[in-house]
C-alpha cells in the first residue's frame, strides 16, 4: 500500500486518512518534541534550546483561529509553476496559521527518464506533457515569455525547479516570520507498474557544475546518471541504473537542445547510450530534502528560482529534510510558500550542478510569528533563512546575501557573475556572529571566539549562481547557559 | 596519578611503563580493528576499507626489522624547532618503520598565560625561558636570523608552531608514503599545583584572522581568550575562564609588540584587563588534535609552518586526533616527522585565527610504506596528505596546492596573496577525483556524479596562507563495491 502519498495508487484516498490519523499521532509526538516544540514545558525542558521561546510560542498560538487543519497540495499542471517565484500568483491552497499542509513535488528531471519517472503518474504526465501542439506547463523560468524574443523556450528556462504551490498563509505580512515544520518528506514511487516500489532519481553532471571546464582531456561533456531509490522505505541508499552521455535533443517544438539549458525536455533514449554499467557496488545513503522551499519575494515580479536568497528559495542544503524546522522572513503578504527541487541525496558543495532529483512528498507545518511578538526573541531581526535541527542551528551565507536588493536592476543575470564561496563564507561568517549576538547574547568578542572553536563551516553549494556557505553551531554548546 | 605523560609527576616513570603497557593492549586493539589495520583478515572483513591492501601491508611489515620498539620524545628547548620545517635539521630520534613514539607537544600561545601554561612545568620553561639576557630557544620562524636584518627577533615570527622532532624513519625515501596512526592523544596537565588537574590553552581573534578587517565597529582588536579543558579526561568540553584584549607588549629583549606578531612573547598581565565575565555557561565540546603534524619538504631549507602543503604540516583539521592515521608523501631522506600546534578543539574554518592552542601528547605509529610496493594500491601516486578517519576518508585542497613548487623562489611570501577558498575548493575536487579513480577505480564520470552526491565539501581554515578545503567520503558507501 501507498503511505497516502502517491496519488496514484487506488486506494490513495483510504491510505490518504489513515496517514492523516498516524499523522495525528506523529504530530502530537513532534509537538513534545524540544527542537520543535515552541511551546512551554518542553522548551523549557531543554534549556531553551528552540529558536521560539516560550512566550513567542503562546502568543503565537493565541492568534490561531483553531486546531490546525490539513490540506493536501497535489502537484499537476494546474498547481505547479515552473523555473519562478512570483508575488503574483494565484495561491494553490489558503491557510490558516499551524495549519498542516502535505505537498507533492516533482523533480524537474523527470524528462531523463519518462519512463520511470512520469509514466503511469498522473500529476507527473500532466506537468511534463509536451506533444507538438500541447505543452502542459508552457513557461518555465523568469525570463521572457514572447515566442517572438525568447529562443529556447517560454521563460528560457531562466530558473528550472518545478514548484508547488504557492500556499497562501492567512495573516502573514512583511515583517514577520514563517516557521516551516519539515514533518515527513518521502519518495514518490514510480507509477509505471514496470518499477513497482522503487523510486528514480536523476544526477546531471551539467554545464553549470563547478567541474565543467576542469574535466580531465579538456573536453566538455554532459553526463546524466539515473539513481533507484527504494520507495518502501526498506532500504537508506541509493544506486546507480545507468547513466549517458548528453546528446543533442530537439524537443517537441523543434527547438535544439545542445546542451541541458532547459527543463523538462523529453530525452529521447534512441539518441543516447546507456551504460548501466555505472557505479556498479556504490551505495549513496540517501538524505531526502527540499533542495528548493521558500517564500515569494516582493523585490522583483518573477524571481529565476536558481540563486538563493533572504526568503530562502534553492538553499540545497541537505539538512533540510524530515524533523528540520526552517525560519523565513515573510516578504510579501501570504507569504507564498512554494516546494520543489526534491532531492533523493546531495553533498556539500553539489558540485555537478545537481543532486539525485527525485519526485518527493513533503508535509509541512507553517507557523507564524508576527512582527509585533518578535521583539527580545531570537527571531527578532531575523532576515536570512535558517535552518534548526534536531541538534543544531544553522545560517546561510550566500555570495550576495540579498542580490535582488544589492545588485539593481539586472540583479538577475548580475549575480552569475559574483557566485564566490569566498564572498559566502564572508556572508556566513557575518550571519552567525548576527545570529550568536541576537540569540545568546554574546559580546561580538565572544561570538568570534565561538565561531572558531565552536563553528563548522561548510559548502553548501557551488553551482546556484548566488554560491553558498552555512555555518553549523551544536546546541548544546548553551545547554549550561542561563 | 598521570597517565604517563606527565613529565612533571613524581612518578612519571612509573605511570610512563603503566601507559606502555596498556598501549600494548590498546595497539593490538587497535591493529585489530578494521580501519588501520593493513593487515590481512581485518581489513578484508572490512570490505578491504583501507587504504593499505593487505598485500601492501605484508610488504611493509617484512620490511621492519623485528617487534616495533617504544620512544619517547619530551618537549624541551633542545628537542623543539620553532616556526620552521627544515630537511637540515639533526633528528631528535631515529626509528625503525613501525615503531611507537610517545612525542609531547607544547603551544606556542602558552605565553599568552604563563602562569597556567608554563609555571612548573619543566619543559615548557626550557621553551619559553625568555629574559633580558637569555631566550631557550632563539630562532622562532623560518626568516632571518641575522640581528642586524630581523625587526620582531630571530627567524622574524615568520612561522609560528613550536615543533617537537623530527622523527628519522630510518629507509624512508623520497617517494615512499609514511602512514602515521595515531593512537593517542590528550591535554597537557598545568604543572602548576594551583591548577591540579586542569589544562588550558589560548584562543587568539588575531591580526590575521578572517573577522579582523569586518568588525561591526570597524575597529581592529585582538583579543585573547583562556580556555579551561579537563586534563583528568571526566569532562569532554572546554569552557572559558577570562579573555582579554591585546595592549602592546615589550619583550624581554626591548622589543614592542603592538600586535601578536612574535610567538612566545610573555604577556605581561599588570598591562591587560582579563575579563572573567567571558563566555559564561558556554560549554565547547573538545576534540583533542594536532593542528601541524607533517613532514620536511625537499623545495626549501627553512619552511614557514603556516602554510600548509603537500607534506602535511599546518592542515588544521580537527579530525587529525586519536584514531585517526594520515597518509604523507615522504620527501626528503628519513621522512623527518615534525609535530606541533596542539589543540583542544577548533572549528571548521578557525575562522578568527587560531583553535584553543592547548598543549597535548600524542603517540604515533609511523609505518613506512616503499615505493616500489605501492604500485596497483590506492597509495600510488599520492601526492598530497591524506585523512583516514574509523568511517571517511579525507583529502585536503589548498589554495595552491604545493605553493613551494608553483610559486617560485619567493614562494614563502607570495603564498599569503593568493589565500582563497574557491581556488582551495578547485583543489580538493581534483584531489578527491584522483583518489576516487585511483582508488575505487571509478571512471571521470562516475566519480564526478558521486562528488556530487555522496562527498562532503567544508572550509577547513582560512587563516594560513594558504587556506584550505577538506572534502569527505564516507567509506560505507563502497562496501558492497567489489
Amino acid at each position: 500500500m501507498c503511505q497516502g502519498n502517491d496519488v496514484n495508487c487506488p486506494e490513495f484516498r483510504l491510505h490518504y486518512r489513515m496517514f492523516k490519523e498516524e499523522l495525528n499521532v506523529e504530530r502530537r509526538s513532534f509537538l513534545k518534541s524540544s527542537f520543535a516544540a515552541g511551546g512551554g514545558a518542553a522548551a523549557l525542558a531543554a534549556g531553551g534550546l528552540s529558536l521560539v521561546t516560550p512566550a513567542l510560542a503562546q502568543a503565537s498560538a493565541a492568534k490561531r483561529p483553531g486546531a490546525p487543519a490539513y490540506h493536501y497540495l497535489p502537484a499537476n499542471a494546474d498547481t505547479v509553476h515552473w523555473g519562478y517565484f512570483s508575488k503574483k500568483l494565484k495561491p494553490q491552497v489558503e491557510i490558516d496559521p499551524g495549519d498542516i499542509v502535505t505537498i507533492e513535488t516533482l523533480t524537474h528531471h523527470a524528462g531523463d527518464d519518462l519512463e520511470r519517472m512520469v509514466t503511469g503518474d498522473e500529476g507527473a504526465e500532466s506537468v511534463f506533457l509536451w506533444t507538438k501542439d500541447k505543452k502542459g506547463v508552457d513557461r518555465r523560468g523568469a525570463g521572457p515569455t514572447d515566442p517572438k524574443v525568447y529562443k529556447k523556450g517560454s521563460g528560457e528556462g531562466m530558473g528550472v525547479h518545478i514548484m508547488t504551490g504557492p500556499v497562501y498563509v492567512r495573516g502573514a505580512e512583511p515583517g514577520d516570520i514563517l516557521e516551516v515544520r519539515i514533518l515527513d518528506c518521502a519518495p514518490r514511487p514510480s507509477a509505471n507498474p514496470e518499477f513497482k516500489g522503487k523510486s528514480f532519481g536523476s544526477n546531471a553532471a551539467a554545464n553549470w557544475g563547478f567541474h565543467y571546464n576542469d574535466m580531465l582531456d579538456g573536453a566538455k561533456r554532459e553526463v546524466v546518471t539515473i539513481y533507484e531509490v527504494d520507495a518502501t522505505g526498506g532500504r537508506s541508499w541509493a544506486q546507480a541504473v545507468y547513466n549517458f552521455k548528453w546528446v543533442p535533443q530537439v524537443d517537441p517544438f523543434g527547438v535544439m537542445h545542445e546542451t541541458i539549458d532547459y527543463p523538462g525536455v523529453p530525452v529521447d533514449h534512441s539518441k543516447t547510450q546507456r551504460n548501466y554499467d555505472a557505479l556498479k557496488g556504490v551505495r549513496l545513503p540517501i538524505r531526502p530534502h527540499f533542495g528548493t522551499l521558500g517564500l515569494a519575494p516582493a523585490e522583483a515580479d518573477y524571481v529565476d528560482t536558481v540563486p538563493p536568497s533572504y526568503t530562502g528559495g534553492n538553499i540545497d542544503n541537505w539538512r533540510i529534510g524530515k524533523g528540520a524546522v526552517m525560519y523565513y522572513p515573510v516578504s510579501v503578504e501570504g507569504a507564498l510558500l512554494s516546494v520543489g527541487d526534491p532531492h533523493a541525496s546531495q553533498g556539500d558543495s553539489e558540485l555537478c550542478g545537481t543532486a539525485i532529483e527525485c519526485s518527493l512528498t513533503g508535509t509541512f507545518q507553517l507557523v507564524l510569528h508576527k512582527k509585533a511578538d518578535l521583539a527580545g526573541t531570537p527571531l527578532e531581526e531575523l532576515n536570512y533563512p535558517m535552518l534548526e535541527t534536531k541538534d543544531e542551528w544553522l545560517v546561510h551565507g550566500f555570495s550576495v546575501s540579498n542580490y535582488l536588493a544589492e545588485l539593481g536592476a539586472d540583479a538577475q543575470s548580475e549575480i552569475y557573475k559574483k557566485s564566490s564561496v569566498d564572498s559566502a563564507l564572508r556572508d556566513a561568517f557575518r550571519k552567525m556572529r548576527h545570529f550568536l549576538m541576537t540569540t545568546k547574547g554574546l559580546t561580538e568578542d565572544e561570538a568570534i571566539s565561538l565561531m572558531s572553536i565552536g563553528v563548522d563551516f561548510g559548502v553548501t553549494q557551488v553551482v546556484d549562481g548566488n554560491w553558498g556557505c552555512h555555518a553549523i553551531v551544536k546546541k548544546d554548546i548553551f545547554a549550561a547557559r542561563v
